[in-house]
């Protein structure tokens, strides 16, 4: 399992390429990290660098992705001036496909429901001899997303309880090695439709589950990685879910009142908070992205009485 | 994974059948529990009764132990009028063996260093058609193990950290599935060249070393089990490791100053204790069993100015 010096070696990698994204106080107990801020939108950013930073020898990068892994891929293979392939669901957002074309990548797109993504990636990767970056099933990906837990506990070190949004588990294995370290709880937020996390928690073992339907696209994954489900097994208290109607919620009231956009998933943990599904006294919560096509984001966060 | 509730469950059934092993004080802050005075000499009859129990339409029973748990079975089965079978290794003391056949046990044996004990239990439960019961695999007896931890809970409930030996996992398992339950943190302790779950525990997934040589025969399971491993990942906070003379400084010191007579295997978490390898405020400490030749006894606690 990786240990909380390959995050601190993660951050040391990052220092003045990853942005240090704002804290925003949202009430007394309530802490915000702003990762939607982060470069390509995203905390993905963090990860996909620091995996690149550690290829030695790679004539160029793969990796498959329903849209913000893609662009940080793309974006940090260009700073390790890389070429870069993407698988991507066809139905991805349009946003999404675009700004990882726009970073220089070729996409390769696939059914989302019908193909199973890490055969097509290990199948595309041996074919052009390219180096495989995993969206979160890779100890250098897990580290450096582990960074935003270091970021953010360095920010507010009054922080008891840690609230990070849950798909593949990268971001929040490698925010629990570090909240393990410094004695922070933390708890997992998975939409109600695609609770892998939850279920394989109680059981002890990845349990899978269909491709969920949920208006969360970052969280769709069907079970928790082979790397990622042993640190959560250890290190994650609990895992809390969220409904399509709790996310669109505090998506509203992310823009309201904090002048923050966020796509769906960057919003789940902030829905599990505002539902009071999260205990533990200070929480920092993690607002993972804020990548939507504009009407999309328009058409979910319409007031109701429109 | 198995829950709080199976070990309640499985006290009630163990009510009036096994004994409540009598709490020991060594000190302001450690606390033995004399699982040595438990029925057939060691804390196994639990997890065997319980198991037992909760058989339906079973004709007979099956094992394979290296003498504590096959013991504990045979009593458990003759208690439930159930004829046993069980695969012993051919090098168990014999102590171990006798004990076993005065229960009414058939044993076959086998050799501990070349064949798969579990592929020889399947095998055997296929052809006669019994009813195996596992020595630590198998949820009713991790459940039924765990009342040890229920147990010393309720009669020294200022403990803060529970030590407890780890062989595949059976015991450590229950008793932190209490422990967690009650805020209680829980050490392993193994044997220097057992420490296969030590090895588990860093990597996040089961490591299998060749059969440890040691004098804690209850201890030389090569990997910890596909089911008690998972609970230890989410549960124990730490495992540490000791000397086969510091086993045996500690069955010196049992019988010298505490009057207890202890096997290898059972002595090992009061090594642990001994060497200062565990801190976390009062100890409950598990002395697991008392089962040994009175001859090989007698060589391992004879002073060393003989």
């Amino acid at each position: 399992m990786i240990a909380l010096a390959d995050v601190q070696a993660a951050a040391e990698r990052l220092e003045g390429v990853a942005r240090r994204t704002p804290v925003v106080r949202m009430g007394p107990h309530v802490w915000l990290k702003a990762e939607n801020l982060q470069r390509t939108g995203a905390f993905k950013f963090r990860g996909a660098f620091n995996a690149i930073a550690l290829l030695t020898d790679a004539h160029g990068v793969a990796t498959v992705s329903s849209g913000n892994h893609a662009q940080a891929v793309a974006l940090a293979a260009r700073l390790h001036a890389l070429p870069v392939t993407v698988l991507m669901p066809d139905d991805a957002p349009d946003s999404k496909r675009e700004a990882t074309q726009e970073l220089g990548a070729e996409i390769i797109a696939f059914d989302r429901y019908g193909e199973d993504r890490d055969d097509l990636l290990r199948a595309l990767v041996a074919e052009r001899g390219l180096a495989p970056v995993h969206p979160y099933d890779d100890d250098a990906v897990m580290a450096g997303q582990g960074t935003v837990a270091l970021e953010l506990l360095a920010q507010v070190p009054e922080i008891e309880t840690l609230v990070v949004p849950v798909g593949g588990g990268g971001l929040i294995s490698g925010c629990a090695t570090v909240a393990a370290a410094a004695g922070v709880r933390v708890v997992g937020v998975e939409p109600e439709a695609g609770d892998d996390t939850r279920r394989s928690l109680a059981a002890g073992r990845r349990v899978a589950i269909d491709v969920p339907r949920t208006i969360a696209d970052g969280q769709q994954t069907p079970t928790p990685g082979e790397l990622t489900f042993p640190v959560v097994l250890r290190h994650v208290a609990e895992i809390v879910t969220v409904s399509d109607e709790e996310i669109i919620a505090a998506m509203r009231f992310a823009h309201e009142e904090l002048e923050h956009v966020l796509e769906p998933s960057g919003a789940s943990a902030l829905a599990a908070v505002m539902q009071g599904r999260v205990g533990g006294g200070v929480l920092g919560v993690v607002l993972t992205g804020g990548n939507v096509d504009a009407e999309r984001y328009a058409d979910l966060t319409r007031p109701l009485d429109w």
